[in-house]
Formats: structure tokens, C-alpha cells, sequence
């Protein structure tokens, strides 16, 4: 039986490199139940439309789940010189039921048949996505919430900038993954089109029900132009995208966890259990888990250019460059999953240092602009406000002191508009309890973005 | 005056290679009307609230107006020792209105304005694409519906496979710009976000109301935490996201055009407006605009890799890097416009040579599906069907004969199944006419697909 | 024995997601045999010098051999739970030769170990490539041999632009493939660097010889900064760099090759073995092979930007993003050299047809530029020549005759310049034989070039 | 004289929309100079074969002189209509000396010509870039020398190692700048070929010296094939894989300083002429060069892409999609070059702070590997010597002291084999010391280094 299904015509075999070079079957395998699922509902579209007698349909499904079960057992046996997953399963089927297994086929190609399964397979990934983001927002929010009396330093250019509170740190990542989830969503809107009668491209003569097969298999939308519908791969890359945004995120935190966790930062530790060591230097805790999440993102924006580089120029409809689509988004699905799974579960294990992050809003000035604040209150202009306060730092910074040390002398040398009652309001946290404004990083207001975050996690969960 | 406005705390000058190297005035200029448009309802809100009396805060509104108009003729003078847009307006305001300047920075930072800046600037480019995405729509449509009677075809693997409407190919075209469509308007979405009163990144300290300057800048959401907002980019990727599927899309269409007017296949013609000639072979008609169009894909890709390059692993919150976003940005848009709007405009030019795409119909046994679709409905299993169909074509093939012309005998030789009157439904207008499904290719298929186009595109035309 | 061996000074295991998240060993066992090499060298070393007693280091030698063998044969055994296939090793060894095995790690840290490792393994896989590439070469250039009297249109702009011999634009890819193999080869140079001796990062303390090592493994030069070692990635990313070249390449021959092979332009056939059919139209055969390597090219520009992206901004030395280098190498070396393969063992299969490519060169005015040139000789500035002839293709086109067929009358309505005896010179052939000078396309430059090539490739083959 | 130069054959202008789409000259036109360098070499050629008569060659030498002198003084007049540089020369030398100068274009066409404009242009530019990188490497080199005896933590992992002087530090940068010499100085020799001759895609019919071209304008080998010559972009790419390249190792350098002088770490203080200062925070000292520097590399990255992109899948020879090359090659020489410049004027303000850095050294257990040297040298299997060093850290972790400060018992409560005295190599200075091997990072061998590198670059320096 090792003839090919659509050999006919041809009268030389393939080539041995030419077969494994075409063979898809060592990766689309994982399509296998999805196959199936759209196999059954196309079967019994065809039974119920009475163009296959309704008990062959029922002889097909039967066939179809006794492989859905081989498969689940692993007990299917895969062969190369079936090509792909699609014809193994025919093949299969072939032995299970005989030739009945050859209507099947009717009314469909492999071109939409494909389609239809890449579409369910990544409904199922884009489902189990979702559900890992919101775990990892949950880990985020519950880390916040934990920290929220932290003090530390905000950075910009990675200097000491302003006071915040850790959590309100966190919270910024909150709304990245926030942001993320609605991407992902929307792929799920893009997915959810049934190309099925579209066959390989033109659409096919038989008086088949697409809507039928729609309901089956929980589409909402069936495809409204078959060439589109077979060379469409704009939901894959809407997925790969979304991927590629929410691995970067990922890889901003990540990337400060490892920072945070440098001795000369030492603002965190992580669980020893997320950590590993060196097989030379005895003493290492090595932030592996972190660091490898943020390494993927490159393979995930490498995925992303793959598809649309083996897109562009494309003719219609189908060409077999478009079946490297599937390593691309296979392997993005793992390393999204994988990733998004082991960062939630390590979030819980971080530990901050608040005596190490409040120490460090003594160094670099950090209330400054609180200052010139005051003084723009006092109705100096902000820019010049600025200016002075500029020259306080000089001042301060020769001295070796806090801009709250400074003396009523070292004031007067530089402007006559503040007194030393203004320094008392400069300490880290007053400068963080004056920010309370909606977004501001003061306690109310982390607070109330922590509620609405937990809120909206909690109305997410299905219930029971 | 060529002090930098920072420079309080400096004892030395920048370096002159510094200076031009971290001047980003050469490109953030175009910024210039939506960084006024913002200073404007900041400077409102300055004088609603009474952080600035209301006298200033009109002074600096009328001062802004002045700069607006010098800008707006191209009298403003830019200059690179002040850095970047924001700078050079401020400094100019000082010239025109005196210290009260600097109360305009007032509760701001350089940081939140230039987000501003960019979501209003990002704001009118994607409304201008979702224009040029209609038109290009619309001319799309028009083109299937003047060709609605067009025989052509289809082609899987760039091989003849079966044949179709051209109107139908042409509207798998539609089909992925109407999904463009729907990614820029999410574009607007995500764009939607008022970020003023985050300043620096841990929110002002002065009593703003965010909620007047979003109403009065017409965005309905504001940032909700301020460390995300000042170094969120995922906006701007999502926008550069769009931009490349949609090149993407269009590097297909420009792929067939070319391809169809090479002499070989002798499809279409496109208007000798929209191609060049040689300098050296004076017979030649070049696709160029076609070909440019499809080359600048590559563009757009490299564009929003930069970006997420740029970002990844990047520590919260504002970096330098970030600067980096905008020549990706402004270059991106420019090439998404100019590509839609050249190809809006040269594809009523296009003319398609029926005779000849035709007489490619009756190469390449292309009816042979609804040979085996008619074997597979007396009741051949599919796959059998298949078989056999496949050795009556390699009997006409060796015959040099069509489908349609074997004889009694050549069929008899394979099969008993078929009878000569089966193959009189072989024609390509017959196998046309039998894909009457929801997506097939059938004209009245194609009719109501048109139909449907025409009267969404209708409806998001503005009245009046 | 499932105790990490680094875990001395660690309280918890490892979390079972951070196990599987971080373990390499699904992919890093490829490089079995290739730690083994570089172990048994360094084992060897540290005898040599006394670093370790010399029957010891025997032992484990002995011991690495027996490894050597279970792996050769397929009877090791895998674990997760070692990580990496550098401690999958290393347990192995301590249950063959019991502690002894401890002193294998004398003066070698995993970072040096991998290096090695690496550099061994890219190095072979190069010099597959080479190999495979010489392969490809000599293909084409049998293919061009063979067809050196074929005549086929030159394109520019997938337009006919001026007649060409066949072989010429074979020997085209010939000159594109002989630059891929100068990179490859460049590669080699830059991989034959000897890491061992680094040890974690700093050098190690033992008095160990690193020229013993490097001459052992074949390594001419050794590794100058022992942090760059570990760090280094700069080989990998050249390899990577020259496989998208190389592919990139690859995809123009193919993109020809499948475009040659429609009907439309009917120039070549495919053998039949490197075709495949379709599962629903049974007259198909399709380029699938071409098509497959073609789109194979953007996955390797996917692995290039992976690679490049996730070194960006790194800090010295290693770090565990490092480890996501492989996948991307594997998958490349993998890619590359099934591709080439493929493709060497596809091209003797192909069969041009003359009579099509000839008769195309009879459409198109292919032969205006010789005319030009022809009044170029007589004195008219090419210039007018251009413009000249322009008009007469004009007249030639409405007439619907060749340039050949025009009439005295013809002529002179444009010119008086040209007599009829100036287009006599105009036949495809003529102009092929016109173009007689080094890199023409005239048959003896052509020869010249084949001879050449032959030259070259014969070389390089290996003696015996 | 707004008529296109091909227009010969045309009935209509091009669309404006076209014309502006098309048109290169806005960013072609800093080919100008070059365009003219190659055109003078082709211009004296045509005369010294007698193709065109020896005094029109020389009167079109003269034209092209006048405008070389309009071009360098920026008194050309570009004109978009007129396309690209070359037609904007051409026509502006028929202004100059009237219808000889349409005998400029004898046996050339734009596709050689813009070829050959290209090369030269990219051969200067790759020379300034060794230029500068040899600036860079030097300004790398006078740092290490200056440094040679800061003691710093070596980090792996962003954790603490093994200490090292900064100098090895700094000079494994040099190993990777001095690659990319190599690197560039193999684009020098991709550039190295001369492709006039080459004509539109098929050679010219002229009795032409290429050699005479190519020694005129210095290059030392002539293209082996016109196709290959005129859609040839390997030298390109390979230009702007050696820059991501150089790119990445300046990213990596530049992340290094910005981390170093964050306030956690405090390793170094950039020269101020090199920071900026923030418009809202006064005490903020930015490394925004530094940032902007390693913000670059995604942009050069994006850059590589776009040409692999628009290359892949292009048919033989010149499309318009090549066209899209330049703007990419140029932004990436010009970032390069800037980037080298800023950074190599940086790097000599950059002060280390030895306090800092070796008090650094005392955190983090630097020396574990030296103890478990130590015990290995005694005859303990590494792995065991890493078990019992990792239970000491353990005891010194708790105890809060280094390990040199641990007490007998503590030794014995672990193991019999160390005694106090073994504690006493136990020094950041005796661990550094003790790495004296090739490529390790005691004084002596990083001495040596710094001598060869200064030796080397010396080598360089052209005498007088």
C-alpha cells in the first residue's frame, strides 16, 4: 500500500529526498484529532445531505473514531511515505472500513481540509493562551497587592528617576498582559471562519451544507471567498504577532527580574526552585528560567518574519511553501505556553527586599522634581524652577548629602524662593503619596487598579 | 541662547558628536502640529484647574497658535541644538511670549508629551490608511465587477488546477483587504489612550484633570497606570503589524499583476501610465510600480522588527532606545500610503485579455475534478474516482487531446463508468457554473459577493 | 541519582516546570559525539600534563568511549533531569568508572565545554554544506552544458527585455552558489578557534596546555579572551548569515523553475519524481519540491533575526539566553542541507524546451536595442537611437509584426538612418552572437565560463 | 524637456502618482559623485576604443566634470521627474554640451551603471567604516591599558563569577570589533568587481575593454557573467550582516555601560558631554548616546531583513523591487558610521571607579572555584571538590561572612581535606593572578593582549 493516493497519472515514484523532503508528517501529526474532529462533522454533512448514503457517513465516523482513539493512545503508526497527517488518516481509514473510506473525500480537498484543521487546532492553542495569561495576571496583581507597601526606586535610562511603589511597577506589566489578552482574543474572532466547501480552491459541485458543518464544530462565520479561503494564513500571523508582543513584555520583565536580582541591585530574590547553579563555581544561583524566557522572544519574532517572508509575492491560491506555516506556529505555541506557564508559576516565589529598594531612593536625588514642583507652585516658571533646582543637586551632590540635608545657607546661595520647611516634603514617600492622580503611582490609586485588575480576573473565571 | 534647557546640573557642553547623534529634530519634526494641538489642551487644563492663572495659560494658548501657523508655513526654524520637536517649540514660545513659558511644562514631562504627540500623529496616519484601504477596495470591486464574465484559470502551485471567474480571484483580494480593514480600525483602538499626567513616570504632583485634556484631545480612555504609559509601544506595533500584512497583501496582488503581463502569460495590460520604460531597450513596458509596491514589503517587515528589537529585554521605563520608534513609524506610514494609493489608482487601469486567459482554460485537463465529482456521484468512492480520472488524463495526454475529446474507446480502456455524455459538462464555463456554493466561484456566487462589497464600502463612506 | 550536580548548596530541587522549561537535552544531544571528541582530548591533555594521574585519565578515556559507542548505536539513555547532554554525559560516565569521572571536570567549566562542542559540530555541518554545494554546482553547470544551444528571452521586469542563451542564466546561479561557497568557507576560518581553557570565564588556574587540546581536535589558532570565548556567538550568526544567502539564492532558481513550469510558460519540465499530485484534481503535478525549498528560505532568515535579536544588549559572559542558539542552528543546518540536496539531486531532471523558448523570442521586440546600437555605430547619439527605434517598435506593434518585417516604408516614415539590410542582423541568434565579450552572453563566453567552473569543481574534489 | 528619456514608444505620461512612487532621485542622489567617477572611466574607455570619437569623448569628460563641481558644491539641480541621479546627470549634461552626451550611453545601460555607481559608493563607505572601527578598537585598547589594574567582578549570568581585571574585560570587546574588521574587510573584496559591460542584463554588442573600466576606477577583477552582474546584492547583504553584526557587539557594550553606571552598580561615570539631563528631573544624568547606540542595532537588523525579503523569490535579472536596496543600504552606513564615531569619542570619558568594582568583588563568593581547585589539586574529583565548596558557601551564606573568613570548625564541620591556610588564596587578586594562560586574566596575559592589539592597529595606521 505504499502507492500514493494521487498517483494515477504519474509514472515514476518519487524520489527518496523528494519524499522526505515534502513529507509533513513528522511535524502536522499534532493536527491528527483535529483532522478527525473535522472529518466526522464533514461526514456527517455529507450523510445529511444525502450525498454519501447516511450509512456510509455513519461506517466513516465510526472508522474515524476508532483512529481518534489510536491516536489518543498513541497507538496510530505514523508513515512518511503517507506524506502528512491527512493521508495517514485516510490511509488508515482505508484499512479500518474499506474502500467506503475513498467517499470521504467527496466534496473536499486537501487544501480546505487543511485549512479547517490549522483553524481548530489554533482555537484550542489561542483558548489555552488565554487561560495562561490570566494565571499570570493573577501572579502579577497577587504580587503587587503582597509588595504594595514597597518603596523603590522608578528608573528611567536606568538611573533613578522618581520614588514608586513596587507595586505600581507591577501593575505597569499588569496592563501589558492586559493588553496581550485582548490581542489574543481578537485572533480568536479572526479564527473563527469554517473554510470547508471551499475544496482546493474554486469551491466544489456538490450540494454540501456549510453552515451544518459550521454549527458542528462551533464556527460562528463560514469563509466568504474559497481562493481566499485556502491561501489565507492572516489569522496565523495575527497569532504570531500576538505572540511575538506578548513574549517581548515578557521578556521586560524577565529582564528586570534578572537585573533586580544582580547583587549590586539586589532587590528581589528568586525561588531557589526557578533558579539553578554552575557546574564550575559552587556559589551560583543562576536566574536560568528568567533568562531563557527572555532569550525565546527572539524565536518568536524569528517565527513571526518566517511566515510573512514566505507570504509575500505569493500567487493565488495554494503553494506548498505555504506548509512551512506549520513549524513556525507549532513552535510558537509551545514557547508562548511554556513560557507564559513557568513565569506565573515563579512570579509567586519572588521575593523583594524593601530595606534594599528604600535604601537605594536615598541615592541619585530622586525628589527633585518634587522641588521644582514646589517652586513652580510658588509661581516660578517650571523651566526655571527647573534651573535652580539643577543647581540645589550641583550643590548637594559636592556636598555628599540628601537635598533634604542641605542647610538654609546652601538654599540661600542658589535661590531665595525656598525655605527648609520645603525640604521636609521631599522624602520618597511623600513624593509617592503626592502622585494621586488616576494612573499616579500613590497608594489609592495602586490600590484601586489592583481591585479593577482582580475584578475583571475574577468575572473571567468560568464559573464552577 | 543654545544652552540645552536640562543643563543646570552640567558643568560641560555637550559633545558636538553627541549632540547630533542624540538630536532626533531631523525626523520628530513632523510631530510638530500634534505636539501644539497637545500643549494646547494641556495649557486649558492648566488655567481650568488653576495650576497656571488663566490669563498665562492663554497667553501660552496664543503663543502656541502663533508657532502653529509659522509651522504650518513652513516658517518655523528647527534647530539641532535643541534636540528634539518639543524643545525647539518651547524655546520658541520663550522667544514669543517670555518666562510664562515655562509654565507650560508645568505637570508635564517630555515623556508623556511625546506619547501624546505620537497617538495623535498615529491617530490621523491610520484614519488616512483606512481612506486609501476603501478606495483600493473600491477599485478592487470595480475591476471584479467589469470582469464579472471573465474566464480565467485558477491556479494552485502556479499550475492550472481549475478554472474560475476573474471577478472571483479579484475578490479574494477584497476578502484581505476587508481584513486590513479590520486591523487598522483595532489599530484605533489600542491608539485610543490619552497618556498626559503620567509625566516623567510616576504621575505629577499637581491637580490635573487627565479626563478634560483626553475630551478635549477626543480620546475616551486615559492611561491607567503611568509606567506603562510612558514606554508602551505595542500601539505603534500593532500598527506597524497591520502595515506589514497589509503590504503583504498587496505584494501578492503586485506579484500577479507583474506576472500577468509578462508576454507569456499576456493576462492584463496595466495602464502605460503606471509602467516605465528602459534607457537602453527601447521596446520595454515595465510593471515598476507594481514591482516597487511589492519590494517595499520587505521594508515594512524590517520596520516593525526594528521596533520589537528596540524593545525587547528593555528594563521600565522611558529609554533612549525608544527614540528609535520613530523613524520606524514615520517611514511606515509614508510606505503603506504611497503603496495603496499608486495601486489604488493604476488598478482601473488594468485590463484583462479574455481571449487569452480564456484559451489558457483549455490547457492543463483543468475539468478533471468535475470528472471525478461525477464518477464520485454514480456512487465511486472519491479516491477511486480519482484514480481513474487520473489515467483518462494521461490518455489524453498522450493523445495531445482535451478531456472533452477522448473517445467511447479511450474511455472504455479505463473505465465502464463513464459514457461521452459525461464529458460534455467539461467545459470551463460548465465547471464554473457547478461551483454554486456560499464562496464558490459560480456567478451568481461572485454577484452576490460583489453586491455585499459595494454595499459595506457604501457604508462607511462619511455623508455629505 | 537524580540529585542535580550543582545542587551542593541548594535547599529545594528544582521546580518541575523550571526543570522542563530550562532542560536542553531534547535538542543538545545532538551533540553527543561531539562533547565526547572534545572530552577525550581534554582528558588526554590533563594526563599529558600531569593535571590528573595519567592512568586515570585513561580510565576516562576508556569510559568515553564506551559512551561513544552507546550513543553511536542509539543505546543511551536520555534524561531530562540532567539537563543538558554535557551532564547527561557526564553521570553516564560516573556509572561506567565510578568517581574518577569528577576529574574530567578539572579545569573545564560547561561554558568552555559548550563552546567546544558548538565549534566541532559547525564545523563538520559546513563542511557537509561545501560539499553539497559543490554537488549543486556541478548540477547546474551540467545542466547549462547540456542546454548551450538552447535561445531563450533575458527578463528584466519579468518583461522580455533581450535573447540569452539558456546556459547563461544557468550560469548565473553558478557565479551566485560559487559566492555562497566563498562565505561557507570564510566560515570555517572563523569557527577553527579552540575555546577549552576558558573555563567559566575568567581562564582556569590549572597549568593546562591549550595547544595540545587545539592540535588534537584539528584547531589551528586558539581563543585570544577567554570572556569573548564563552561568549562568542559571532561564528554561529556568520553560518546563519551565509545559509539565508545561500537559500535566498536558492529561492530565485526555484521561483524560476516553478514559473518555467506553468503552463503558461511551458520553458521546462520537472522530472516527474520531484513532482507530486493533488488529492482532489487528478491532472496535477506540481512543483512541490522547488516550492518547499523556496519557502524554506524565510524560516532560515527567521533563524538569522532569532539569533541576532536575542545577543542584542546582552552583558558578558554567558547567560542562558545563550542556549536558545541551538535550536536555530540545528534547524538551519538541517534546512540548508536538505535543500541543497534536494535540489543538486532535482536539476538533472529538468528538461527545457527549446521550441518554447525560441518561439518566445520571436514576441517582444527582444532585438530593439541591437537596432539602437546599430545606429549608435553609424554616429546618431545613442540617446536618439533610443528614441528612434522607440518609434519604430511602435509601428511594428500596431502593424503586428515583428521588428524584422518592417518595411522599407517603415523605416523610412521614422528615419532615414536604417535601410532594410540593418534588420537583417536582428534574429535572436545574432544578438546572442553579438554579445562576445567576458561575462556575454555569446556561446564562446558562455563555454568559456562552463570550462571554467568544470575546472574549479574538479579541484576541489577530493583526491582518490 | 520633461520628457521621460524612454519615452519613445509611450502614448501617455506617466500618472504623477507613478512618477512620484518611481522616482529614486530623492535618496539615489548622494550616488551623484560616484555616478560621475564611473561615467568619466566609461566615457574615456568609449574614446580610447574608438567607439565613440576621441574629442566627443573628451568634450562629455569635461560636461561631467562642470557637474561633479555643480554636485560638491550643492548647485545641482535635482529634478524628480527626471527619476534617479543617473537620468538627472544624463540630461543635465545634454544641457552642458548638447546631443554628444546621448553618446554616453553607448554599450551601458542603467542596470550596469547603477551597478557600478553602487560598488563604488559602498567601497567608501565600508573603508570609513574600518576607519572608524579602528578608532573604536583603539579607544578600547588606551581604556584597558589605563584600567589594567581595576579589579572587577566577572559576571555570568548577570550574577557574580570570578573576578577579572577590567582590562580582560574590555578587551574581549576588542576581540569582537576586530572580527568585524575582518568582516568588513571581506565586503572590500565582494565589492571588487567591476560590472559595467554587463548592459541591460545580456552584455553589449560593443567592442568594449572591460579591463580598462576596471583598472580606471580600481577595481581588480571584472564580472564573470552579465545576468549574475546586474542583480547581484551579495555584497550588499553581506554589508549589512557585518554591520547588524558590529551593531550587536556595540549594543552589548553600550548595555554594559548603561548598566555600570546605574546607581546599583557604579562601576563607571560617563563624561557628561556624553549624557543628557531630563526636562522634568534635574538631577538626572542620562546615557542617552549609549542608549541610542544600542537602540540602533534592531534598526540595522530591520534593514537586513528588507533586502532578504525583497531578494527572495525574485526571477533573474533586475526588477524594480531592487530599487527598494538603497534606502536600506544607505540608513545602515550612515548608523554604523555614526554609531562607531560617537561611541569611539565616548569611550576615552568613561572613568572606572576601582573602589566600586573591587569592593564588588568581596560579594557573591567570587573565589568558590578557586577552593574547589584547590581541593582538586589535592586529589578530590572536581565534582566531589564542587559539592563540598558549595556546602562552605552554604555556611558562610548563613553566617554572613566570606569564605576566607571561615573558621576551622566551620572547615571541618564540612570536610577533613581544607585547612586555614588554603583560605588564603582565596583573594579577587590571587584568583586573577592565578588565570595565567593564554586567554586568561592575569596581569601578565592581559598585557600581552593589549600589546598585540596596540601593535596590530599600529600595523594599520597608513605611514605618513
Amino acid at each position: 500500500m505504499s502507492e500514493k493516493l494521487w498517483s494515477g497519472r504519474f509514472a515514476k515514484k518519487p524520489h527518496k529526498l523528494a519524499e522526505e523532503f515534502t513529507a509533513s508528517i513528522s511535524f502536522d501529526r499534532r493536527l491528527g484529532l483535529y483532522d478527525i474532529e473535522g472529518s466526522l462533522a464533514h461526514a456527517r454533512m455529507l450523510g445529511y445531505c444525502g450525498i454519501v448514503p447516511k450509512k456510509e457517513a455513519q461506517t466513516i465516523c465510526r472508522g474515524l473514531k476508532q483512529i481518534r482513539n489510536e491516536l489518543a493512545s498513541d497507538q496510530f503508526e505514523f508513515r512518511v511515505e503517507d506524506e502528512d497527517i491527512h493521508l495517514n488518516i485516510e490511509r488508515r481509514l482505508t484499512e479500518i472500513i474499506g474502500p467506503t473510506a475513498g467517499k470521504l473525500h467527496t466534496a473536499r480537498s486537501r487544501n480546505d481540509q487543511v485549512a479547517l484543521a490549522t483553524r481548530l487546532y489554533l482555537r484550542d492553542e489561542t483558548q489555552a493562551v488565554l487561560k495562561c495569561l490570566g494565571t499570570l495576571e493573577a501572579a502579577i496583581v497577587g504580587l503587587a497587592d503582597q509588595n504594595i507597601d514597597v518603596v523603590m526606586p522608578g528608573f528611567t535610562h536606568l538611573q533613578h528617576a522618581q520614588p514608586v511603589l513596587t507595586a505600581h511597577h507591577l501593575m505597569a506589566y499588569y496592563e501589558m498582559f492586559a493588553r496581550d489578552e485582548d490581542r489574543f482574543s481578537a485572533c480568536l474572532k479572526s479564527i473563527d471562519v469554517m473554510p470547508l466547501g471551499s475544496a482546493a480552491l474554486a469551491g466544489t459541485t456538490f450540494p454540501i451544507d456549510r453552515k451544518f458543518v459550521a454549527e458542528e464544530l462551533g464556527f460562528s462565520r463560514i469563509s466568504a471567498n474559497s481562493m481566499d479561503a485556502v491561501s489565507d494564513r492572516d489569522y496565523q500571523l495575527e497569532f504570531l504577532f500576538a505572540s511575538a508582543l506578548c513574549m517581548t513584555h515578557l521578556s521586560r520583565l524577565c529582564g528586570e527580574l534578572i537585573l533586580w536580582s544582580s547583587s549590586e541591585f539586589g532587590f528581589v530574590s528568586i525561588g531557589e526552585e526557578f533558579t539553578t547553579g554552575s557546574s564550575i563555581m559552587p556559589q551560583k544561583r543562576n536566574p536560568d528560567v528568567a533568562e531563557i524566557a527572555r532569550g525565546k522572544a527572539g524565536r518568536v519574532y524569528g517565527n513571526l518574519l518566517s511566515l510573512l517572508t514566505t507570504l509575500k509575492g505569493l500567487p493565488l491560491t495554494y503553494h506548498s511553501d505555504l506548509q512551512e506555516d506549520k513549524p513556525a506556529l507549532f513552535d510558537t505555541t509551545d514557547t508562548v505556553l511554556a513560557s507564559l506557564r513557568v513565569i506565573a508559576a515563579m512570579l509567586p516565589t519572588v521575593k523583594f527586599h524593601p530595606d534594599r529598594t528604600r535604601a537605594a531612593c536615598d541615592v541619585g536625588f530622586m525628589t527633585a522634581t518634587d522641588l521644582a514642583d514646589a517652586l513652580a507652585r510658588k509661581g516660578v516658571p517650571f523651566r526655571d524652577a527647573h534651573g535652580i533646582v539643577g543647581k540645589l543637586v550641583a550643590v548637594a551632590e559636592k556636598k555628599g548629602c540628601r537635598l533634604e540635608e542641605l542647610s538654609r545657607n546652601d538654599l540661600k546661595s542658589v535661590t531665595s524662593k525656598l525655605a527648609s520647611a520645603d525640604l521636609k516634603a521631599l522624602s520618597p514617600e511623600a513624593a509617592i503619596a503626592a502622585r494621586n492622580l488616576p494612573g499616579g503611582t500613590a497608594k489609592p490609586q495602586v490600590r484601586k487598579a489592583i481591585r479593577a485588575a482582580k475584578k475583571k480576573l475574577r468575572s473571567k473565571k468560568p464559573a464552577g
